[in-house]
């Protein structure tokens, strides 16, 4: 059975392959699993039908058959547990892949996306250069803490796995900040990861939709 | 065999049961494991010796046998597989219990924690009061929209879950704010969940090592 999944129908991030969907279709490409998607606009987000399978309205979101699946990080880990790939079959090693995961999202993120919102949010605001500051100061310390943890490995813990899948999709996020290329290592990271043919099949995937998106605009402008 | 986990010497919480260990001393007591706590100093956190069990110094890790593990969500997820009582054993529900762990690490807990960051960083800023509205208000509609998909029920998606377990440390974080409580079934959610018998229990172990550190420092105070 195909899975359904949901994304942006029009990316905010103009098809850079920074919305979550992104860690699924990447998930679901590394896999060789086929997807359909069912985009959706920021209006279908906050609708009944879409918070029925999303209760905070938001992308992506997973269906096949019985199972509707929200949040990424266990989209990603239902994914890698049901086909192999993404995960060691060592019951050790794959906890410990699992841990990377939740680092990704519970540690390494947050700060990242604190500084993101305070972009969106309080760019105008007389604080903000200020603020930035000290943003960046916390993200380098965690990447400064992530960057002498990879040491001069390729990958977080021996193989590529879903834990180095998502820590890979979080570091993009800082890439117009250009933090990560402080820390070489963690710049060769990422391009090792966003390298791999898998991460090229589902990047081209999702800036084919915005490009659709836009083009749709430009052939029907507003009256 | 008895695992080792760590926690906080002194917690910086002064023993209320919102430090990380919580939520890993609260499953173990769930699901009826003995334990053991390896107290560290915050200076015993920067030290090579626990760098190499958490590459980020923090607290809580997780030494099992061969088995070394950080994240409290990893550590969470690890015991609710290894032992009954905390996952469903069909695999959509169990997934979708999974689904809201990640939703409480990744979606509830990132502004809960921003909003505590601005107090220990920025509360003698100028712009603390302007941020602290902002930061509640981003706080209440992420709980708004948690508390129209809980409704009526007594737990978020069927039994008592590690999902519900984590989800409730996380509202927890916020005791002090009163933002919980405009949201009564989100109160009653918690209340439930901290009337368990093996949430009191871990509570009472946190509290016991914070009073002993405080007993300590008052019969050897600084010279």
């Amino acid at each position: 059975m195909i899975p359904t999944i949901t994304a942006f129908e029009r990316s905010p991030d103009r098809g850079k392959g920074l919305a979550r969907d992104m860690r699924v279709r990447w998930t679901l490409e590394e896999l060789g699993q086929a997807y359909e998607v069912r985009q959706l606009s920021f209006s279908d987000m906050k609708q009944p039908e879409h918070l029925a399978l999303h209760p905070f309205g938001q992308i992506p979101t997973y269906e096949e058959g019985d199972l509707a699946l929200f949040e990424s990080g266990a989209i990603v880990l239902h994914l890698a547990e049901r086909h192999s790939g993404l995960l060691p079959t060592d019951a050790n090693a794959r906890m410990r892949a699992i841990a990377w995961m939740f680092a990704a999202l519970n540690t390494v993120e947050p700060p990242i996306v604190e500084r993101s919102m305070a972009w969106i949010l309080e760019r105008e605001e007389t604080w903000y250069v200020q603020r930035l500051t000290m943003l960046d100061e916390r993200v380098r310390r965690r990447l400064g803490e992530l960057s002498r943890r990879l040491g001069d490995a390729d990958w977080l813990d021996g193989a590529f796995s879903a834990g180095d899948l998502l820590m890979a999709t979080v570091l993009l996020r800082l890439q117009s900040s250009g933090i990560v290329d402080e820390f070489p290592n963690l710049a060769a990271f990422v391009a090792r990861a966003t390298a791999r043919p898998a991460y090229q099949r589902a990047f081209e995937a999702q800036l084919a939709v915005f490009l659709q998106a836009q083009s749709a605009e430009v052939s029907s402008p507003a009256p």
